[in-house]
């Protein structure tokens, strides 16, 4: 290392910590802020994204880039990333940052009315605008990093994977779900109704259930807080992790199956190297790793047989009643039922992927030229229906569903399911790490599994790339192989 | 106006931003953070301070502050406030910044220890070297201020105010002291005891009463947040703002009164004016000016007759009981008890002054020279007997009572008493235009009060300095009669 890379350090520390407090003050926005502080914050936040931008962008750090140098794998790994995060920065014009800033929350605005009047027409020219930005976008990113266009933009969230390593394995998926999603029907229609959880359920004890449920997979609450949100999330820093809920009186799944999401998201963080906090190399390694932590913490871990088991015990001790619905098998009936539906936030893990596989070929076709917005309704309906046989009744439940694309997100939703199938792929190598891992879990046991989590992903940060740190993890990179079988063993035994 | 103007709105603006985002997350790390998230804090405004400070000397500002021209009464003041800002952040070298953050941080911790062991000699290296650093800073601020030194630091929290204008107003009230507190005493004596408030008090009642007294003064929760804290304060932005409190559940008054306190704080910032918020001109006046909104609050009105009988009734009614100790009267024998004692944060309004003028004295003494740290306790147990009458029994109730000086913060503390006298003033004043104030305060009616001060010292934001913006609101500048007539008409009549 030369002074050059002391000095990136010394800026990429402080570009860092306006990461850090720009955090905050977004968890602030949402758990905390008064309804009156909104555009006080929206300065706030403009403010730090702006300096974070400049100080990315200044001649002196590109100066310093290009005379660096680096030994060993963490300085290494943390100059390359420095360069792709300068490269970023600079690829797009101030304009049109702007327009893109603009256009993106005037769509997000209409968004709003248009999902909850059903009316696409309404949105129509402003998701038009956007997805002309977002074009541009992908064109001015794509000419920088030397990628696709589409490419491009799923670099923002999971640097390293392209549409060329999604294709296959979507493909791939939905031949394999064609033929398994009507057998795991009729073995679900085989075993009969679940019995309702009995409720209601009142938030004081939900709080403290999952409070006790984030404890039981190992956050630290001296370095975290648990709150509530309309939309729950993770966010905050790796030493002051802020993760939120929602509770409903009526349904104590919704609180605590997100609890136990956002506890495998702030385990990640919490695990991120400490040595390299601030620097680009100490962040988590991108969504598609980031959701495969929450996934394996909720769908792998925590909708297992074994902890089922153990909640079952620990939600009757709670809420009391009848000890009947509380059972493994009829929790599992419950929180584990496959069904062809809309909306993929109440998709369960079988058919989720099909969702994801739809967005990802809408957007794709978007950006690269194939799709215009105004024949998206159409595309859309027509390809839920080839993926699951279902066509939505309106737009609110088909392609005005999600918010990404009208906030200007675009190459985000394969991140879901490739994390899902790095979760299932991680799974597989700690059964093989403890073979005692079932046996642990029936115990509410999850400190040998995030002991191995935190050593083969959470303390790699940045170093590897996804496919990278799949290899480092379970000696290959991404195989769906390895979530068809979790999926056959579930849904298909 | 010219573009340098224009461009220097901007960078004020974002500059705001900053100390906005800064406000915020020292609010949460007094309110909320987890313990374990500190020192990522402590990067993260760090790092916003030193941002904060690379804007504020930038050539390209200079530039523009060389070059820009502002037309009307609020655009002057803002130039001449944003030249004032420029000049101040470049009168200290880095070198000396961080000597001053690292000393400060470094006797702060061990004075901690040395006020819980009252043990000054402890400290005595580390203060001496926190002054030492501190004559330093005086000397460069004056240099390039035009200001002797001492006047320089206290230039540092209520500008336009220095040692001359404090020295006389400080003595005569000394004089006037020493005559006015036997007298007070021993009418004090006559009265006989007060009955105690039964309690406890249970928590959630207080905060209930707290947030609904909050809400008499005018508080609108639509843009502020009532929290707990160790220490209570007002904090956050304008539009945003976040007082804290400490619940004791033997004692309502704690709260209560600390609420009434912060208030009034938040009260000034949320009436500054919309239209330069985070402009130096839309900001406060100064600290002296901010203790005179939270006093009047406090002290003037929440403790006058008429209102004490409207919260002893709101008072009553939220923890029921026995009425006599909830009487007006009682209520009066219980926050308007007058006595000599050691510590500053726990003194009435008549003996408050003499804490603050002891403090004067000294710390001035020990900037411009004739006082050393060494001769520190000496010096204060000879004056504050000088003062009071009395002398410490130990440092702890002494000099090391306080955090200011261990923290390096010189010349904050006349702001206390120059805020109580304008309080005083401005009560006069409002009285006068309001005849019918003590009826409205008996119905619990402040509404007609804070409109008043709303126009009067709220709306005019950093326009005027603090004695002209008392000649605005009173017609004349700081008078301590006002004071001393009011501590005359409510403890010597």
């Amino acid at each position: 290392m030369n002074d050059a890379y002391a000095r990136l350090a010394a800026r990429f520390g402080r570009i860092g910590a306006i990461g850090e407090a720009a955090g905050i003050l977004s968890w602030d926005a949402s758990a905390m802020m008064p309804p009156g502080g909104g555009a006080a914050r929206g300065e706030q936040l403009a403010a730090l994204a702006g300096i974070r931008h400049d100080l990315l962008v200044a001649p002196e750090l590109a100066e310093d880039l290009a005379a660096a140098t680096a030994e060993g794998a963490w300085e290494s790994a943390n100059l390359r990333l420095m360069r792709h995060a300068h490269r970023r920065a600079t690829a797009l014009p101030t304009s049109l940052v702007e327009a893109i800033a603009r256009a993106n929350s005037a769509c997000e605005k209409v968004w709003r009315i248009a999902k909850r009047d059903s009316d696409f027409a309404a949105v129509r020219p402003l998701l038009t605008e956007v997805v002309r930005l977002a074009r541009e976008e992908a064109q001015a990113y794509g000419g920088v990093l030397g990628l696709a266009p589409y490419d491009a933009l799923m670099d923002g969230f999971q640097p390293g994977v392209a549409a060329a390593d999604v294709d296959p394995v979507f493909a791939a998926y939905e031949t394999w779900l064609a033929e398994a999603l009507p057998r795991a029907e009729a073995i679900q229609a085989a075993r009969g109704p679940a019995l309702p959880l009995p409720g209601p359920f009142p938030v004081a004890k939900q709080r403290e259930l999952c409070a006790a449920m984030g404890a039981t997979v190992g956050l630290d609450f001296a370095h975290a807080r648990l709150d509530e949100s309309l939309h729950p999330f993770c966010g905050g820093n790796p030493a002051d992790i802020r993760i939120t809920t929602f509770y409903d009186e009526a349904n104590v799944a919704k609180a605590l199956l997100g609890v136990l999401h956002e506890t495998g998201h702030a385990m990640y963080e919490r695990g991120l190297p400490e040595a390299f906090a601030r620097q680009p190399v100490g962040e988590a390694a991108g969504m598609a790793a980031h959701e495969s932590q929450s996934l394996i913490v909720e769908m792998q871990a925590s909708r297992s047989d074994a902890f089922l088991r153990f909640l079952g015990g620990r939600l009757h001790e709670a809420f009391g009643g009848d000890a009947a619905p509380y059972q493994a098998v009829n929790l599992a009936k419950l929180w584990r039922r496959v069904e062809r539906g809309f909306i993929r936030v109440d998709a369960d893990e079988m058919t989720y992927p099909a969702h994801v596989i739809l967005r990802f070929r809408l957007e794709r076709a978007m950006i690269e030229g194939g799709l215009e917005v105004a024949d998206l309704p159409g595309a859309w309906n027509e390809g839920l229906h080839r993926l699951l046989g279902i066509t939505p009744p309106d737009d609110a439940r088909g392609c005005l569903q999600d918010i990404h694309w009208h906030d200007g997100a675009f190459g985000y939703f394969p991140s879901y399911t490739l994390g899902a199938m790095a979760a299932a792929q991680l799974m597989a190598a700690l059964r093989r790490a403890e073979p005692d891992l079932d046996a642990q879990l029936a115990r509410g046991e999850m400190g040998p599994m995030m002991r191995w989590l935190g050593q083969a992903v959470h303390a790699q940060g940045a170093r590897l790339g996804f496919q990278d740190l799949l290899r480092h993890a379970t000696g290959k990179p991404l195989d769906p192989a390895d979530f068809t079988a979790h999926l056959t063993a579930r849904y298909l035994a």
